[in-house]
């Protein structure tokens, strides 16, 4: 469809959609109850519609389920954590050793993302001189996902705090695979329009105004 | 705000957001009517509640207005584009040559967008096996932006085809700064569902159950 068939979207769809944004929360805590398969199926549709290098839809999804893979991601997650604990200032551990990362045991989804680094869908182009563009498409449609998660009501949170190489290895993942992140999916316990790390004292979010805009 | 407040979101507003998501397009041919400046400072209020990594917030935008500045990054261009012709399978090339892959000339506004490398925001928590993810926030900033963008009516195009270090000497960032992107906002000539790319012959779209799901 083109041309005529353009949607219009009015003031209402756009202060819902800016409601939508500010309740997108990087979700921890999660209830233990299942997401039905077919809505991450159509989360994962959705998620293909997000933009990417040349058209390269570089993303590569694995769905982790098998409770030694998952346990293999969770000691990963264990031994990255310790350490980023012991590398925290002094006076900032006490506060790191409280707050709750990832919901790795709660979580009834999880996602693990890669891109694939060169991937022949696209013929390369727009690739050439930031070949980094296949791992922010990736990011993109993980992005895609979040958004449209919330606005079904499921939480997603993406771990980060993880030795990427060991994930690989660990998932069985093609060599040429580049990890993104790790996603948690679930009905979060509670909806907040906070950022939890906000909520927790380890960091506040600013105003647009306050992060640098040059004018060049 | 915090829990009994929190939103619901209809099938009404999930259908909608689909249509966004689907008519969201990297945009090439603009028209030269400008954009209200109120409407892009809005347009980045909204970026800057994209997830980052710790709560860093680690983006960095760039308005590019001055024409010297300009003019450097369509010579930019150029070069980086006249090279990956180049290097282009001969059965590609005249196909290469016939898209038009970005809309400097035309487009109202540039942004061009930069990562902060080790933002002192969010005290390194959750970058530190994957110092990628202050980027891959960055991307996410310019994803809520294009997403919001066009539910003003208003078209970008990401142009990657750059010496991402030429870029940084001619905006002149700080050296800490990465470079991500180069985005082109204006309103569109055409609006579409099906990418660019695909109604030129490039490449075509793959349905999300095309793209590798594994199971793990």
């Amino acid at each position: 469809m083109s041309g005529s068939g353009a949607p219009l979207f009015d003031d209402a769809f756009r202060a819902r959609l800016e409601t939508l944004i500010r309740w997108r929360r990087d979700v921890r805590r999660f209830k233990p109850d299942p997401i039905a398969p077919d809505l991450v199926e159509d989360l994962l549709r959705l998620a293909a519609l997000a933009p990417s290098v040349g058209l390269s839809q570089p993303w590569r999804f694995v769905s982790v389920d098998d409770p030694a893979r998952r346990a293999a991601v969770r000691r990963n997650f264990e031994a990255a954590n310790a350490e980023a604990l012991q590398a925290c200032p002094d006076e900032r551990k006490a506060l790191y050793a409280k707050l709750k990362l990832a919901g790795l045991d709660e979580a009834p989804r999880h996602l693990a993302l890669f891109a694939e680094a060169q991937p022949e869908q696209g013929h390369g182009l727009g690739r050439r001189t930031m070949p980094e563009t296949v791992a922010y498409s990736a990011v993109m449609a993980a992005h895609t996902l979040w958004l449209a998660a919330r606005a079904y009501g499921i939480g997603i949170g993406w771990v980060s705090i993880l030795d990427p190489a060991a994930i690989a290895e660990a998932l069985d993942v093609p060599s040429a695979w580049l990890f993104i992140g790790y996603f948690c999916l679930g009905y979060p316990q509670a909806e907040d329009d906070i950022p939890d790390l906000e909520r927790r004292g380890w960091e506040r979010r600013r105003e647009a105004d306050k992060v640098a805009l040059l004018q060049r």
